[in-house]
């Protein structure tokens, strides 16, 4: 049971629908929810359904309510932004399918012809600089956001709804992108979100100021490099447990 | 499938819904349980379901049973109570939706406007007096169940039906609130139960004799330090494998 | 998909229903694919289903076959008896409801009023003489059971269709028992099963000669106990390890 | 959800489905992409579906596409072939009996009456000469088998849809058989594919030409025999740590 109930029904010019559900690191709803309250995005439908994880959240204001999915929209200069994210990914893989296909089918119905998602590219490395990695489910497409500066694959997956609606869009003829920022997988990274958004906002041409996102990841940078000389000089001060190596 | 047979169709004052499935602690599942015997309710429905574990339970006098779950009513002097429990919860996460949404519906029909649940605040830990927290579906009975002494959580989830109903009781427009007894989550937990109806009881007003549960709690709680202090010298014994923590 | 495909339809008097799918030590399986061919039964239906492993079967003769069940029957002097085994339970639990069911239907549709399921009694430990537990859906069929020599359990569950069945044909007015075989659950064990059916041969007055499978188990048991033995002399031999122990 | 896609609806003579999905050791689906590149087989029909794994997956030329599965044909000689595999196989079972029965339909409507299979033998272990195993559902099909040089089994499953296939085709009146392809199960194993085409082609009496397979076949031989002889020496040169093995 997935339920999308529709809360407004704007007309859109040339709308591209960007979407971040959470994964590794947090990377793509992190980027995501930093479109929606940036761009002062209005809310256009809300998503509930059984495929959920069976819980309640609790808010930071003490309340309690169900995992949710939100659709929202941005009107722009030249071309309008949908924006797609949410609590959480559907617990079984058919309904990652079939949830994809109804938020495309509310797209294509607002006049959407290309789908953007983020993603994260894991390596279990923390770096100073995070690439971002492109892949399209066309050539050309694939072409400008190399173009743009992503770097590109040549195997591996995309797991997740961050995956399937690209591929679910290009089944109906849309077409489809996914950009991944590089990330440790260990953390959220809005250091990773900041570069995902920072070539996508080239690859649109989004008029959009990411120095709010870029001082989040300076101050996670930070807390984390703090946090790991910590443990640095913390295995440093236990020489004797390696000297006893041999033995155990 | 699940299958709701109505054995009774009351004319219920103001009724309040109190559900307690089993969960960590059984401080839920304990708590209801009490209820229904300490106020003598009258069995309202039986619930039969294919996402029940694929299991029959033997009950105390040798016989077996399917596991099944029961909502039954007590009329009260301003209001009435209906009471939910059961034997375990669905082993899919849709089917917690779907059951939930059920049972939502046959209260509903009874006049039900409010939804309270009952869980689990596991912490590891074994504490003398239980906190209670509560969290609620709108911020006037958030504030209420606070004023009657429940803590607050700002961030978490309620795992299971306990947490889905007032989830889904809000979509439908009804109240609902979830109190959660302190728990360490090892053993099953009457103290935490007790604490929970005992701050259900103010918030609700009910006439209701808690010194039954009182009791058990003691009880355990002397069962549980037996144990506890026989753990401690049995480790206290061992001082040698502590000598040699070094070598291995 | 559950697909029943029914070869016969016999007119059967004061048919039971005995069924007993695999399990722990196959005590169940064991019994009554001994009951079909020591009896004879005559196929009554196949079944197959969706919901078996996703695999083919290899036989003893090098050909490959899917899963299935098979019921069949025997015609007795004052009674007939419907013998359910098959080859793998279901993969997921709504199934295990939802056949046990289709199998119930059928057994109704033959007049059957009670049901018979055989199960494994799991107690890790090897024993000389294996005890037969038993339990049912209503006092006077368990009272019956415990006259010819079960013993009782007072808590517990019986996993899977074996207990299923029971729970499932007491809700449309069945007599439903189960028998269980103290069995260690390591091995396949006939002893198991040779106990369970010398029981129910006494609760149902069946004409049937249990030496072959009497014969069977005492194989499988001087079998076991060189095994056993063979395994207490290899640890017996290896003293030094012990006396290292202090060290690891 | 399944959607199977039919590009052509060619009229074949006799024609024989070979199936190979992915599994163990890759056995299978490297033996019919070879007969799909090798004999230039004809696109027939695209299946995608809900059931298969939630991911988009990203190919050489650095774009993304969905999971899918692909029938093609090749028109031959006295006999034409349909050819049937994919990207991997369903994620859950039921999903995988219900796209075997699918593709059976569509291969049925074709007119074909006699299915293989290919599959990896597992054994663990690296063999030079890896042995073919064959079964059949029925016991000419299965004498054929033998006498073009299969081993045979007497127990054990063939899992998923490889195994499936000829289960269900078995079913429907056609014929079935598996043919598979020792293997250690550790690396991707085109000398396994190799075997087990040798064997096919004298079954059906392919005019096809393996030495490109056979060439794939022995590179992968000396690459895994160089990196044997690394992981041998690199172990000998590790004597101290086997001198500490009886105090750890």
């Amino acid at each position: 049971m997935i339920k999308i109930k529709v809360l407004d029904k704007p007309k859109l010019k040339e709308p591209v629908l960007i979407c971040g559900l959470p994964g590794s690191g947090y990377v793509a709803k992190i980027a995501v929810d930093f479109l929606v309250s940036e761009l002062k995005a209005t809310p256009l439908a809300t998503i509930y359904s059984y495929h959920f994880p069976p819980h309640v959240l609790i808010r930071a204001d003490g309340s309690a309510e169900l995992s949710k999915h939100e659709v929202s929209y941005v009107l722009g200069q030249n071309r309008d932004l949908l924006l797609y994210t949410g609590d959480s990914q559907p617990v079984n893989p058919e309904a990652e399918y079939e949830l994809s296909n109804k938020v495309l089918d509310l797209a294509e119905e607002l006049g959407v012809k290309r789908v953007f998602t983020l993603a994260a590219y894991i390596t279990g490395q923390f770096v100073k600089t995070p690439r971002v990695f492109g892949t399209a489910t066309n050539p050309e497409l694939l072409k400008t956001l190399i173009q743009s500066g992503a770097s590109v694959m040549s195997e591996g997956t995309i797991t997740g709804m961050n995956g399937l609606m690209i591929g679910l869009a290009a089944l109906r003829g849309m077409d489809g992108a996914c950009l991944l920022g590089e990330t440790s997988g260990y953390v959220m990274d809005p250091k990773a979100s900041y570069a995902v958004l920072s070539l996508l906002k080239r690859v649109l041409g989004l008029d959009l100021d990411l120095t709010p996102l870029e001082e989040r990841a300076k101050q996670g940078e930070v807390l984390r490099s703090i946090l790991e000389s910590m443990r640095k000089s913390a295995s440093e001060a236990q020489p004797e447990k390696k000297d006893l190596g041999y033995i155990s």
